[in-house]
């Protein structure tokens, strides 16, 4: 999985794939949240069927001391993959992404995937100083991973934190949010000299969790534009908790993908209708796609909403 | 696991092993939410690391109409375990239990643990009348086996709904809690005859979930008496959301009883002086014990909280 992320012909051409065959209005960068992991020097493979595996778990204050620096040019992999997707994708616009210093903290402590992230989240209370300390070095991981993305072309920046909705609001407030915060600075309002000539470029910020229902408002002042929605809370009650103001990308049922046409037609208008309650409302599912999906239903959907919103513009 | 769960002398001593050694107010029944399931015909397996594995997952509608009829002579040698712990115990109440039906049907759909109980939450919208009477086949079980509990001699009864938090508060209120009262018929209002004599029992009732913060009004309409609160929550936030007038019972986070002891046991009195705001509340782990726990902790635990109910009363 990694070797293909590293690849740029191989990334960029899977980043390209769901935009030919669904007919998509953006691309998502084809990629891994450990991926910076890794190439910062951390032993990590993603094991088929179970995730990322750590080989070296950080537990102590001594293995978050002794994690290795970033070397930014590790990132030409990257870099290339994103210029020849950008290219290819011409006004398609593309999404990078990086995962969050959280959820991807989690992994790190607790060595793989959990189902509680108790081991991270004994830590985050046992020891708050080597706590904020992991969560920084991956701030910075992460965001240099995402600013590399934007540099080279992508229009859009995504921060998963998949297992933020593990957390109570005060955990996430007040020892995961600064750290978020953190690794989005290093995409937000980007000054940089091209030439002789300084660029300025502000990029729309995506923030997604899951079973975050509870979080949205905190993770909206993490400092972003764009809020993600699972599938468990429907929009209009999303866009009332963020006063309305805030748009929101989000949320078809994942389960639904395997019902009925006309159960999972009621459903994706019953998401476009809500969208419409937030100031814009960028559709898709509410977590991944399932990977038995049925590649045709995922086009249907597509084509769905193009209709609907054909009508409703 | 379940060859422990039907021998009456394990399953009698292992409900009053944490008593003995924690001094805790209550003991609550050694089982596991298959039993009945196991006990009706069922081909489940409990396998270590792993969780309940169905040999023939309950996928169509077909499946559920072959699911076999519970025989309540089966049910013996829980009454057996519940009538030798409650004599053991004296004037310790004993908490009987059962899995609610969505979580049960959860595992049947899908055939074992899953991450986002797709398969299930598939067959909910595909077709509403084979998985309302799947829901309806776990009620009849799942309540049939509270009750023997109760009639046994257990002093209260809780309904265990580990994974409705996975589900919206709409898929929950129309197609998972109707089932629930369902199942929690079978212990509301006891009336029955003992030799000549009519007995009235009424048991309070306990409902849980984890990960629950949005449907605990609905999870309280299913008819119960207490709502159990995992640690996401606090809870006099729980108890707001329930209009002041509901009993709770959680909510220490499991992830620090492996904090420092300073850390731990202010977050005990924490949650013990916000439960104040519920008219009462039964203080518990806000999810299962971490099996690497150490048991000097939890008796710890135990002492402080009796330190503070005695200088609080």
């Amino acid at each position: 999985m990694l070797d293909v992320c590293l690849d740029p012909a191989m990334a960029s051409e899977i980043t390209l794939q769901p935009v030919r065959r669904h007919g998509v209005d953006a691309a998502i960068f084809f990629s891994d949240i450990f991926v910076p992991i890794w190439l910062a020097g951390v032993d990590v493979e993603i094991v088929p069927g179970t995730g990322p595996v750590i080989a070296s778990p950080i537990r102590t204050a001594a293995d978050v001391a002794a994690l290795p620096v970033l070397d930014h040019d590790s990132f030409a992999p990257i870099t290339e993959a994103i210029a020849r997707a950008v290219h290819e994708l011409g006004c398609t616009p593309l999404i990078g992404f990086a995962g969050a210093p959280f959820t991807i903290a989690a992994y790190l402590v607790e060595g793989g995937p959990s189902k509680d992230h108790l081991r991270a989240r004994t830590l985050m209370h046992s020891d708050p100083k080597a706590w904020s300390a992991l969560l920084d070095w991956v701030a910075t991981v992460s965001g240099a991973f995402l600013r590399a993305q934007v540099l080279a072309g992508a229009s859009a920046a995504q921060l998963f934190d998949s297992w933020a909705g593990a957390l109570s609001l005060e955990d996430y407030r007040q020892r995961v949010a600064p750290a978020s915060t953190r690794a989005l600075a290093a995409v937000r309002d980007l000054s940089y000299s091209v030439r002789d000539s300084v660029v300025e470029r502000t990029v729309p910020i995506v923030h997604f969790g899951v079973g975050t229902g509870e979080l949205l408002g905190a993770m909206h002042a993490v400092g972003v534009d764009v809020i993600g929605v699972d599938y468990r809370i429907p929009l209009d009650e999303a866009s009332k908790r963020l006063g309305g103001a805030v748009s929101l990308q989000g949320n078809i049922d994942p389960a639904l993908l395997a019902a009925p046409w006309n159960v999972l037609e009621a459903h994706v208008i019953d998401v476009l209708e809500r969208g419409r309650s937030a100031p814009s409302h960028v559709l898709n599912l509410g977590h991944g796609v399932p990977a038995d999906s049925d590649p045709a239903v995922l086009t249907r959907v597509v084509e769905l909403a193009h209709d609907w919103s054909s009508v409703r513009s």
